[in-house]
């Protein structure tokens, strides 16, 4: 018998306990972004320095200039790997729209099983803690871990990190392992676990195009003046060709090509674009005209404008020239694209792009590149073959469209590569009212971690 | 000794009793769109009567189905005139940016000489009150008008004059004159006065551009799904070309080309193109690459975008991809440019523009067509001349860059045309906190319609 099997039957017989664990972790308001719930922060934060202790790790609180950092320390032996996750959640508002009160968590039924229903049950409590029940079964059946563990959990992922950074890079030298485990992503169906390895990069963009030196009447100065909005709509249209692809100089450079493996792979998934599309009402993929709609939302970078306002936005009508014109634009990044070098030259674009009488504002939001794994790492095939065994479909490496900022942190700063498993749902709700997180993910996702662990343990690094 | 110049000395002489009246008429808080001053607009409607009245009209208060009308006719021999004003007024919030009570009016000294200081004052009661103090000054003088005066005086000029069609159609014989006086525009600048010619129509529209059936995550899907604001911003961009003109297949049929003699006349104007964009911050006119600014505001069409919005638009940033976008476009129009034509226009335009995946809702703001005046009757050059003789300048026929659509319901309900003769001036503040008229503009706006009066009697028509 394989040391493994009595650690998944422990864990399948303890799974009261550690619900009952999670439910206490979730009880804990610890709202980041809110001033009011500081003490909730450092009650988490506490709260899972005595769990990791209880466990055998050398766990302790940490102080930033925010919420506290844990950070904890196993013994075992074989490969090192630091596991990041994070305590804190999102604001509840509104309040209204939530079936429950959001911290008083509970087991419901859902119409594919039970769920978990609460503030952080998905992002992040309930998917940090089938790590670390993971970890308790392993110690509880065999004493000791079967590799060597360390945990990273911050307070501020749902506010920005603001201490995140600084602290990586004073403890450079306590956090860095073999390998970062990275647990805030999703599946990639309820049959299929996902690792994900290509995080697409973020760069924020805010333009203000100034015009006339207040509001006018397009009575009076209609035709003669500078309309801000007018000018503005030239300059976001001319973002995008015909075909889709994006138009400022150089933004391509460092996009990379899908590898014929990669391809394979991705083609064995059967994604359904037609489904993906019309589940939002729509049909046809927007992107460069010879992509496949999931390279789209995987591999290639994209530029959206997620806002846009100037001029008389109130109900009826009024003969207003604006004064000024504003938008929000955002760049998913891909590859090596330099996100720097990209704001560089959608500003050089716009600016270049104004008539003499306007005059630009920008604002940052942000800029971070885009993360690809190096999948050769042994870890990560030995990673898939474990998820593979826990679920009915085989483990995929896919992309995200999203941005886990983190897993590039741990590049640039440590010098590490991350591997990303969660076993999130589409429809966790995870920002919004009634979140929750499946007990199937729960319990299989502890049962996951089992396997990797004792699967990263045997691989060759 | 003409029969005028004692009449204009009875109007020196008995300035200050025809402010008392107007002060006493500006009293009335008549804000029509607000039904809390129902009542009010009653009252300055029965003001009005009676004081007509006082004059020897005979006066009527007419009702609608919204505020009332007030109509009178007098006895007088020559040219029939239909007087046209109205006796409601703007809403004053916001409240705290006024420097005086809006209906507690009083003359202050402003920087260029005395002003009557109040809601009304300039828009329009002491516009109205010049013509019916002219009037009562010939009667004082010699008993009887010079000209046969009938007066329409309407209360729902500021809340979109709803009941207005209606009652001149089925009054169109009791309201038909000669001529349709109108005093509800400006003077070109302090010493030049001016008779509107032109005016511009005004067609609105407002679209709302359709993509998924919600708000998405960019990350998850952006790329993938259709944008609805790049597609706005691409129709939007699509409206003008590379030299300031509008796009749109047929915009420009029905817009005349200037006439020698209103180019000479304008051209002799001297306007300061540098100095009117100037004011507002600007250099270089706007509009098509051929023509002048004046020409831009007063005789050519527009398309303006007077309101954009879509996505998130508050502080920070969101990774929207927006579920619609929505834009107020509005164009302001010349000649015998036909409104409807040019909303089907640009509907068809909007719509062809679209992407398989969109889809567009329209809603109509209105749709007036421009007022050209038939400056050829002989009343036009009699007042011409008799506005020349009252101010430092000889007066100009200019063109308006709005709208006032009386003009255009003369022309079409009534078959008569229109002569716009006003003694505003650009810094009145109308529809804005302490709007104000000028005393000299009272003064001189009253003698100025003594004179006209007396002008068009003599006038062959």
């Amino acid at each position: 018998m394989s040391s493994l099997d009595p650690v998944l039957s422990h864990i399948d017989a303890t799974l009261p306990q550690a619900l009952d664990r999670l439910m206490d972790l979730l009880r804990i308001p610890s709202i980041s972004t809110d001033p009011a719930y500081k003490a909730d922060c450092d009650r988490a934060a506490d709260w899972l320095v005595e769990d990791l202790a209880s466990i055998g790790l050398s766990a302790s609180k940490r102080p930033t200039p925010g919420h506290p950092m844990v950070v904890a320390h196993g013994q075992g032996a074989g490969p090192h790997v630091l596991f990041y996750g994070h305590y804190d959640v999102q604001p509840v508002d509104p309040l209204n729209l939530w079936d429950r009160e959001p911290f008083d968590p509970a087991l419901e039924d859902g119409p594919n099983g039970k769920v978990i229903r609460g503030r952080g049950t998905a992002d992040d409590k309930g998917q940090l803690m089938t790590f670390v029940e993971a970890c308790r079964a392993w110690v509880a059946v065999h004493g000791a871990l079967t590799a060597r563990v360390s945990v990273f959990l911050e307070g501020e992922e749902e506010s920005g990190s603001p201490s995140l950074i600084p602290y990586m890079k004073e403890n450079a030298e306590e956090l860095r392992a073999d390998l970062a485990l990275i647990c805030d992503t999703g599946m990639y169906d309820p049959q299929t676990p996902a690792i994900t390895t290509m995080l697409r990069g973020l760069l924020g963009e805010e333009i203000t195009i100034h015009g006339p030196t207040k509001d006018l009447h397009s009575g009076m100065f209609g035709g003669a003046a500078m309309n801000p909005i007018r000018v503005l709509s030239r300059v976001l249209a001319g973002l995008h060709d015909d075909n889709g692809r994006i138009t400022l100089p150089g933004f391509y450079d460092g996009v990379p090509d899908l590898s014929d493996e990669l391809r394979a792979q991705w083609d064995a998934l059967n994604f359904d674009a037609g489904a993906f599309l019309g589940s939002v009402g729509l049909q046809y993929p927007a992107g460069e005209a010879d992509r496949t709609a999931l390279e789209m939302i995987w591999a290639r970078p994209t530029c959206e404008i997620n806002g846009i306002w100037g001029g008389y936005t109130g109900a009826g009508f009024k003969t207003v020239l604006p004064a000024e014109a504003h938008a929000k634009v955002s760049f998913r990044l891909v590859g090596t694209q330099d996100p720097h070098a990209i704001r560089a030259a959608f500003r050089d674009y716009v600016s270049a792009a104004l008539p003499d009488d306007c005059t630009v504002e920008f604002k940052g939001h942000g800029a971070s590149p885009a993360s690809q794994m190096t999948i050769s790492h042994p870890a990560f095939e030995a990673a898939r073959q474990a998820l593979s065994d826990e679920w009915p479909n085989p483990a995929a490496f896919v992309g995200s469209g999203g941005s886990i900022p983190i897993a590039g942190y741990f590049k640039t700063y440590l010098d590490m590569d991350a591997m990303l498993i969660g076993f999130g749902r589409d429809d966790d709700q995870i920002h919004s009212p009634n979140e929750k997180y499946d007990l199937e993910s729960f319990h299989k996702g502890i049962r996951s971690w089992a396997r990797i662990l004792d699967a990263i343990s045997k691989a060759d690094a």
